[in-house]
């Protein structure tokens, strides 16, 4: 008994436990102002073991990135059953995505601010990402009105909802007492009623030009 | 009259052409990828005078972004009359919006992505004029519904409509064919249909928790 060695943790185990720290530092301090001092520390580890396993900090940040966007993805996806009517799976991805933003507040932070603000090749993965979400919204709509819009209108409201999902994480995260369900149902009664007259062919008319 | 001495111009016309010239290669190559001798050769100018006017390509590009933020936000905010109904002067302030960032998409570029993607310094700039357009929205809303719902909700909706007109703008411009009229519309159908069945007390129901 008595002390164990640290050192016996399989390496999967440590560089999960480096990641989970660096993410926190990185989704709470931004890239620029993390040390990798601060990461070592957290994660209960030697700055050189860190860099034996990540090699460096943009390294480090990439693999935190790459982490977060597919945990975020996951999420998403085990939330939805593709059987149900596009405005329940609709929901149901929203929540998945809340709820996820909520749970992994610094994961949101990396991946909605530090990515993007860190340069393109952090950014990369993140729009991948954002890309099989304008998808699955897109096939959504598509559905529930087969055959009644242009491909291109569809995409419009598919990059308008996501845009919108985006930004309502971002505020969710950072707006006390707001609620993974109330955020998914904000943005519901915001999209889904708008869209929901689309597909009733109510129409806001714009003014003539 | 033969050749023009161009050192003869105004230091401030000078300055614009290297900013326009600036704005086109950071909107289009990316802030990394561009260089100073491209600038300076695209605005006409020695390389040397671009460093006398605007010091370093960082001080050059948070020019650029100052620059852009301002012109976008005068461009709103002449087309918005707040005599007018709520869904008017936010039909008028998307299309303003729309058509200003589709007449000038590196600009845009370098607001919505590269000041984002390179670094807290220049994104502040961008903060702030977001924070702008919520607090409009946010107004527009709250007028159109006087008492009808909490401030959060209110802030909520009007974070969804802002991150939903980023990312419609990015499509839009990106997108062959679509003009400002059109990327005005989409979303005006999406988000006021939406926010007009809220406001008569039309709501998508979630299912229960």
């Amino acid at each position: 008994m008595g002390s164990v060695k640290t050192k016996r943790m399989p390496r999967a185990v440590r560089e999960q436990q480096m990641l989970d720290a660096a993410v926190q530092i990185f989704g709470r301090r931004g890239y620029m102002a993390a040390s990798m001092d601060d990461i070592a520390e957290l994660a209960g580890v030697s700055k050189p073991l860190v860099y034996l396993y990540l090699n460096s900090k943009d390294e480090l940040f990439s693999a935190c990135v790459r982490r977060e966007a597919r945990a975020l993805i996951a999420a998403v996806r085990a939330g939805i059953d593709p059987a149900l009517p596009p405005d329940r799976q609709l929901w149901d991805g929203l929540l998945a995505f809340f709820t996820h933003t909520a749970d992994h507040p610094d994961g949101w932070s990396v991946l909605h601010v530090q990515a993007r603000t860190h340069g393109d090749a952090f950014a990369a993965e993140v729009t991948a990402m954002r890309a099989e979400a304008v998808v699955f919204v897109t096939r959504l709509i598509a559905e529930a009105a087969p055959g009644a819009h242009a491909g291109r209108d569809v995409a419009g409201l598919a990059e308008a909802l996501v845009g919108a999902a985006e930004s309502l994480a971002a505020w969710a995260n950072t707006t006390p007492g707001v609620t993974a369900r109330q955020a998914a149902a904000t943005l519901m009664n915001f999209a889904w009623a708008g869209l929901g007259g689309l597909l009733e062919g109510r129409l806001w008319s714009p003014p003539r030009a």
